[in-house]
């Protein structure tokens, strides 16, 4: 098992399909508080590994929506042990607002015997320094509905009420055959396992290429959530998932569409200034023992492409809508200069 | 140690460097049979796996030089045991002429101590099944000049003497920097040597495409043995080296002229179709279980390109010279249709 985004030694079970676990804490923090947690600047930290796709998200989201100044931000390093995601970059390797050195301290505090993963993105609550939810999916969501007071003044509604039952189909597939997919792919513990999932892989491929080749973004003609979800898996396609995870068939820069559309996403306030590609990397590379048992860190891919111009904007499109883009990244999380080609 | 394609168990030394053991048999094949080979039709047999880029030049010289009567070809299978080469592809497992199971007992048969690895490309004398020379660099160079007599009408001259310096200064090159600098790259055992063996490769590709944007060929205006030894390694580069061995600044396909290049020369008869991709990949994958534990061979990248236009032609040049090209494979050694994308 592995992110959103677990620890744990092992990840490839011989013979068998990589299956993940889905089992998240599913409290949420709403306006009305009726799981014990409602919204309240300043009351949570957003743990949220800048390696790991699925907390990738919600940076992001964070960083579109503006909820920088009400929701904080606790960046664990890229690589973990079998127990936890760990606060080493810190210093005095603790995180500063909760003042522990282990994710899953935060997770003990709220359940003693916690038996799953210990997985980010993670929202704790800090008077009590308890975690609140795991749960990825719902996280964003939320950060989109419940914290709407919160949003800055332009912040894009990515989660339009016409437009969920379209964005929720596409977030099905991206996520069953995609963002899961190369999962399926790197861990399989078969050929067979792994060849049908390298089909799977590819169709959905196909599909989002065909889909983005008429159309500048997945769902209407703005920004939402479901590109959010996708970016995620595209930019660390041919940093990890071409090579570590075996997707192979092309790169994603020989995708003439999916290429021109992570780019454009790249390229835009919110999206390409939260990915530390190094950190990515290092989390893939070193982690998965059993992919890469020397743990060497490939110098490529050259980065500089993704600054190039998209061409886009031709398809049309409001990137933000009637909203406007998110200023600059807040002092002191700034992604490293050295691991960005945005710099 | 592997390749020029010796059987061991490790291929990684933790804190080390790759270095390749270059000791050969230097017994030669010649025509005044000074070292107690005569050049002679029918009594030697090249051992050469389809896999294996050393082993492959041999493979393709004697096709431009429609050698293909004179020195018969027996062909392991793609991977090997910590031993040797075996003939497992072939009726029995036994290679039909020399009927042994295992290369390695060609090379006991002439010396029963024999202390390093069980390599291919290996010429072996049919009549005492003894193991002649394993030295590749200087076997195909004897093909061009000692075997002339026995070459086909048309033959082209691959190694001409007024360009000798020249192909030995670029051969030099090629060999430190990209034949062995890919391994250089995926043995590395450590980061800071795969780091400076990755800037190594860079720069010599570098140079190669910078070279080959103003000339079709490496030396001269017609195919040389310089091509050969390129083009070996060419065309492994995406489907193995690319990910297995982490030459990842850019895929083969992202650089212009080294890929028309490739692919110009892949579509010439004698290159191409030695080329045996699954085979290709099976072996890198599935012997070098310290960099592939789970031994899953990945099933890109798609091959399609390789019979792309390339180009080429507006660059001058005379493949062939004053020669012709080779005519069809002979039956036999024809590479498996599903393995190819000429087929």
């Amino acid at each position: 098992m592995d992110d959103a985004h677990s620890t744990a030694g092992s990840y490839v079970t011989s013979g068998q399909e990589f299956t993940r676990d889905t089992n998240y804490i599913t409290t949420r923090i709403t306006r009305d508080g009726v799981d014990g947690y409602p919204v309240e600047a300043g009351r949570y930290r957003l743990v949220a590994a800048r390696a790991c796709p699925w907390a990738n998200r919600t940076i992001i989201v964070r960083r579109l929506l503006g909820l920088e100044g009400a929701i904080s931000l606790g960046l664990p390093g890229p690589t973990h042990d079998a127990r936890s995601w760990t606060f080493d970059l810190d210093p005095g390797g603790r995180d500063p607002v909760l003042g522990i050195e282990r994710l899953q301290e935060a997770y003990f505090a709220r359940f003693p015997d916690y038996p799953r993963g210990i997985t980010v993105p993670a929202l704790v609550d800090v008077p009590t320094g308890q975690v609140v939810t795991n749960d990825y999916a719902q996280i964003t969501l939320d950060l989109s509905s419940e914290w709407r007071e919160h949003h800055r003044e332009g912040a894009p509604d990515l989660y339009p009420e016409h437009l969920r039952e379209e964005i929720d189909a596409v977030n099905t597939r991206v996520f069953t055959e995609v963002n899961n997919g190369v999962y399926r792919c790197g861990f399989a513990g078969s050929q067979k396992a792994y060849e049908k999932a390298y089909d799977r892989l590819w169709t959905a491929l196909d599909w989002l290429e065909e889909r983005l080749t008429g159309q500048r973004y997945l769902v209407g003609d703005t920004i939402t959530e479901a590109d959010v979800r996708l970016f995620t898996t595209l930019v660390r396609f041919d940093p990890v998932y071409h090579g570590h995870f075996k997707c192979n068939r092309t790169t994603l820069s020989e995708m003439p569409a999916l290429w021109g559309y992570a780019r454009d996403l790249f390229q835009t306030p919110g999206f390409g200034d939260t990915i530390d590609f190094v950190q990515i990397k290092q989390h893939y590379y070193v982690v998965h023992t059993d992919l890469n048992p020397t743990q060497i860190v490939p110098v490529g891919p050259d980065l500089s492409g993704w600054l190039t111009p998209h061409g886009r904007e031709e398809l049309g499109g409001r990137p933000f809508g009637d909203g406007t883009p998110p200023g600059p990244v807040p002092e002191g999380e700034r992604v490293d200069p050295a691991h960005t080609p945005l710099a």
